[in-house]
């Protein structure tokens, strides 16, 4: 039954694959520097290795209790769930494949390209920029692996039904394969956020404020925890929440396809097919983009944004036409209206990008004016970042707004009923995958930004000579900007994600009556399952803005937002009072240390980081696992709408305020330290850096564990329906 | 066609109004003290007066736009729509006249507070307390007076019609009536808001960060204005505040009476009845739970608390009781359930204002930890203010979201269907009549705080001894729990008040139908608009979770939480600067200012805060008032219904997280102040004192004004309903 033309997808995947380790290995290549240079870039690789040992080892906890929780439901609940478990573990695999490759490229890269800043900027960047593409070409690859893989195997063993059915089965099952990846994602973001804030508030607080020595200074004990931190939360971290979007908008696109053209024949199947052909085209595309990314010498900051920007925007005007061509040839009904979704998706998440960057961006008014508040201290600072930040959600929440409705509407070429409503749905899901059909690309220049920043705290701790840690510098401000505009992505990315992954999990209650209860006769509304409507479902479940469940569900869905930043925020609090008690005592008890003599004992400020973190993100972790199954079993499928759009508009709203209030700090603070307003040291100067410090969790934390959760909370509603479907209470 | 029982609605008004003027002929009747004393008190007043003029004069421009656009409305829709300027008209003046009244009393009581407080600490409580109660009784017996006015007037013109539409028409108008008084809180939450912490920022960060003279001290010039401010702010705001939550929550709950008992001849007007006779009879016990506050000389601050709680909990009881009978009298089908959403309205807002307490308070471990936080320095006091904030938002959510449950289920005695809607949703709006139903003494309650906090600064700036000193503290002290708690019951009731409000939109949507458009014949889904359930709208405007439109607005509803939060936030910022600027020019230039021998131009600080005020509240205000009419041309009715939701939600938590920040940051810094870790002066107490200004403008300006902004919107939609269900685009 399968498309010849599915056969782009493996072989994307392949090339995506086999270019992330050509570009690895001729990273390796190059040579690593002085001896103390690598020394230190080993410290930080043995560190990095050390924890994320330590988080599998925790996640294979958490995953095998689950699997054990899945395959118990699937024998309970009968049918075809059998493939759950499966799907699940091999998600979580491939995520934390993805997370060990990239992060193995990116603590290798940093003194490479730190030595290749000794000679030319030129070489710093390409080598930081395609080290980084190891990473955005591994995600995007393995998660093409994942999905061509089973897609084969399900389309193979699951038997053929009537009306459509055998393929909204193997999409159904498909989209668990998710969950494994938002597991892994959640607790890579949350441990990793933890452990690189806890590290960079931890040898701030101490060495800059306290002990007055400069950023990344090897008399610091906790520097080379918070260079393994960069590489922890914002490498692997990073990955990991993208990994999981990008698997997820695919996968519920398709299961959103399978139910918008089900009664269509081959259609169906073209419409099943047409998210993965696209990821698997901006795949290729974006391995073209990656090589048009190169600058000249003595380039200004503006080029080398220009640099990379036009390896984006490059990739994103090809997926543009190709994705018209696709479309056209898969030959679905208003393929030009579907076009128009996708172009939709990837405006929306060039603008959420751009609004980012207007905001934190010292180059503009806002970030500026908090650097100013500076001149009457702390607290104006601090009262002026919170203010920008709230003010800053307002226009990446509008661009959602137009990009939903917009994507909807084209979708369904205009129209606006209860039987265009799959087609509109479809059209959200498409928009999520066009936005990140770039990822490859995208997910590069992220990546870049750590490793740019690790080679310039490579480059201070080795005491390369100033001409070298200039270079360094240019890379890494430049690193901040991508970082900014990749945080935009990933949360834009997340919340229309999560809205497709919601529309499947209304085809999954569907699914339930119809198969998995194995009574195609239930009724609803006086018609079978199978014929029912999505207005008879809407009825049945009463999933109006009236009903008391819904309206607890969104109350609850909000609090679950508030409570997990509220916990992540204090758990990156409780682990840098640890690493400050510690930076402390080896500042007193260690002789020689203040002088250079004698070396800091970083291998225990590392171990106090590692445990920190995965003492502080259990908790939250469990959280958003267990709310779900919680307010399903209470409220049922009402409770659970109601739930997962609290979750997702106002995760959304807190995750771009945070995000932001703390870009913008920290660039308020690179203002200052230009020279402006008194320059280093003066009175403003300390103001900012309380602001920064309080940005550090805002931005690295909680803001990006936002993405996960509100994915996840999605996900465990999805992969539980039938404990909603059938136990609530209410 | 009036039940007898009604007189007890006007006559709990003048009884009410009575008592007010009692309290505050008694209150004038004591002595000012000192000349000195008077001269600060008369400052005060001065200031005050000279900003509510200044206020209303705003106000009235407004109101008069208004009023045209709503005349222009009425003419251009027809029929009885003319009574609606009328209404919002009344609303509007009765909520000015209240705030007028209460900042009399306050600004009049502070200096004979102080002055009682020379010879007794039970005199000053007394005194203080019944000062508080006249705002208190001002508020709720103006209420009972326009809805006693009104509904005998609309009773008499109004012409009888067939089916209960008679009284619905008669509610439904009625509740446009809570416009006016939304939009006066509305000026005076975040006008007053800005001006308080204008002034308080304005004043801190120059009198005791740079200065270093303490709190309230006369050589600062800002020290007026920063009293001035508490009246405008916690007195006036506060007031207007709940005098719209108190309002609304009966006009809505009478609304869904009326539509819940539709068929049943006399019961309807019972069940409208209901919610005016439990607020009249609230109102009866209030007066006498005031009378029981006394204390012994040389309380504790335990004890002092728990006198005031004596009056609150013993009206509470004595209202559980009585409403009991109320209902049963009525002979409101299912009265037991009925009674039980009352109460648990009731034990919601004690939950509530509990939660506040334990989460704010420094006798509580979350913020003796803020506190602690600050051995690392003022960044990890405000990180763990944040993450306090945030997590506390759970505790009030959860509360909420069982009363909503309970507070439905229990009215439609455990049934779920389409049937029982109506009887569900006047179950929710019953329980936020209880919930407020003690408002007369909690009022006083809340009032109290900001009188005895001027009473203390009149003390300092006058020189009173230490012993007064104390015994004002004392009673300033027991303020600020009563303020915090008493901030968890405005927003508390705000959030049930908003959703019975929302629930009467529907009610006006369906009313747009059958008589708005005199077209009893419109067909919804075939079926004539008059006989059309809820869930024929529903499935009509496709009000569920997975329309695109729905989403849309929750997400805008999101969006406008915290863009009016950021908006309040940098406004106050603004403001801030320009009195920091001031007071530094002012002990710059004014010879003599510091040795106390020339006074400071307080004139001029207070002019600034005023015209700060007014200038900043406007955006923000305008755009509360512009977004729903906005959304519902734009998106129609299921735009508004998500973005009603998604407002009302998230808005709740933001009011919460920053009202609970900023109230534990302020006790953070009392508890050092109070000789903990290091006592005042020490690093800790510097670092605390950041804290407690980045709180400012959280619990006193942009928590509180969301607790408007849920309202306000619902109201705005309710209002303009004919809008959204006329010329909606999509």
């Amino acid at each position: 039954m399968l498309n010849s033309v599915f056969v782009i997808v493996p072989i994307a995947a392949v090339l995506a694959l086999s270019f992330a380790y050509y570009f690895y290995r001729q990273m390796m290549k190059s040579s690593e520097g002085t001896e103390k240079m690598q020394r230190i870039a080993q410290h930080v690789r043995t560190g990095a290795g050390a924890y994320l040992r330590q988080q599998y080892k925790v996640v294979i906890v958490v995953f095998l209790i689950i699997t054990a929780i899945f395959a118990y439901l699937a024998y309970g609940l009968g049918v075809q769930n059998q493939w759950v478990p499966f799907a699940f573990l091999t998600g979580g695999f491939f995520s934390g494949l993805a997370g060990f490759f990239g992060m193995k490229a990116a603590t290798s890269a940093s003194a490479r390209v730190a030595n290749a800043c000794r000679s030319s900027l030129n070489g710093g960047l390409k080598l930081a920029f395609r080290s980084g593409a190891v990473m955005g070409l591994v995600v995007v690859g393995l998660v093409l692996v994942d999905i061509s893989l089973w897609f084969l195997i399900l389309n193979h063993f699951i038997p053929d039904m009537d009306g459509g059915y055998k393929l909204m089965t193997v999409c159904a099952i498909m989209v668990t394969f998710g969950m494994g990846a938002s597991t892994q994602a959640l607790f890579a973001r949350v441990g990793g956020g933890i452990y690189t804030k806890a590290a960079d508030v931890g040898a701030d607080l101490v060495g800059k404020v306290e002990a007055n020595i400069p950023e990344d200074d090897p008399r610091n004990p906790a520097t080379i925890a918070d260079n393994v931190g960069d590489n922890v939360g914002d490498v692997a971290g990073m990955g990991a929440d993208l990994f999981e979007s990008f698997a997820a908008s695919i996968l519920a696109s398709a299961l959103l396809g399978a139910a918008a053209f089900m009664d269509m024949g081959d259609i169906q199947l073209n419409g099943v097919l047409a998210p993965m052909l696209i990821a698997a085209v901006g795949t290729l595309l974006s391995i073209v983009g990656i090589f048009m990314v190169r600058t000249r010498e003595g380039a200004t900051q503006k080029e080398l944004l220009r640099s990379l920007n036009t390896g984006v925007y490059f990739s994103a005007v090809l997926i543009v036409i190709a994705s018209f061509f696709i479309l056209k040839y898969l030959a679905l009904p208003n393929y030009v209206g579907i076009w128009g979704s996708i172009v939709v998706g990837l405006l929306a998440g060039i603008g959420i990008g751009q609004s980012t960057e207007y905001f934190t961006s010292a180059s503009y008014k806002p970030t500026i004016r908090i650097a100013e508040s500076s001149n009457t201290g702390p607290a104006t600072v601090i009262i002026a970042g919170m203010g920008t930040g709230l003010l800053s959600t307002a226009l990446p929440l509008l661009i959602v707004v137009v990009a939903i409705v917009l994507a909807y509407f084209f979708a369904t070429g205009f129209a606006f009923g209860a039987d265009t409503l799959n087609m509109g749905l479809y059209g959200i899901g498409i928009a999520a995958v066009g936005m990140l059909s770039t990822l490859g690309i995208t997910l590069a220049t992220d990546a870049y930004g750590p490793i740019a920043d690790n080679a310039g705290g490579n480059a201070e701790m080795s005491g390369l000579g100033a001409e070298v840690r200039q270079r360094t510098d240019a890379l890494d401000s430049l690193g901040n900007t991508t970082a900014a505009t990749g945080k935009g992505f990933a949360i834009g990315s997340a919340a229309l994600t999560a809205l497709a992954l919601l529309a499947s999990y209304f085809e999954e209650v569907r699914m339930m009556f119809v198969k998995i209860l194995d009574a195609p006769q239930t009724l609803i509304n006086n018609v079978p399952a199978i014929e029912a409507s999505f207005f008879d479902f809407v009825q049945h479940y009463q999933i109006h803005l009236m009903n008391p469940t819904v309206i607890a569900g969104m109350f609850l869905g909000v609090m679950s937002a508030f409570l997990f930043s509220g916990l992540t925020m204090n758990a990156v609090g409780r682990a840098a009072q640890k690493m400050v008690d510690e930076v402390r005592r080896q500042f007193r008890t260690i002789k020689g240390i203040m002088e250079g003599t004698a070396e800091p004992d970083y291998a225990r400020c590392v171990e106090i980081s590692t445990k920190g973190a995965q003492k502080e993100m259990l908790t939250p972790s469990l959280l958003a696992l267990i709310i779900p199954v919680l307010v399903g079993l209470l409220l049922g499928v009402p409770g659970i709408a109601g739930l997962l759009m609290g979750t997702i508009t106002s995760g959304f709203a807190l995750a771009i305020f945070m995000a932001n209030s703390g870009g913008a700090w920290d660039n308020a603070k690179k203002y200052v330290e230009a020279g402006n307003l008194g320059g280093k040291g003066s009175d403003a100067h300390k103001a900012t850096v309380i602001g920064d410090t309080v940005g550090d969790p805002f931005k690295d934390t909680s803001g990006p564990s936002l993405n996960i959760l509100i994915k996840l909370m999605v996900m465990a509603s999805v992969v539980t329906v039938g404990v909603a479907v059938t136990y609530h209470i209410f």
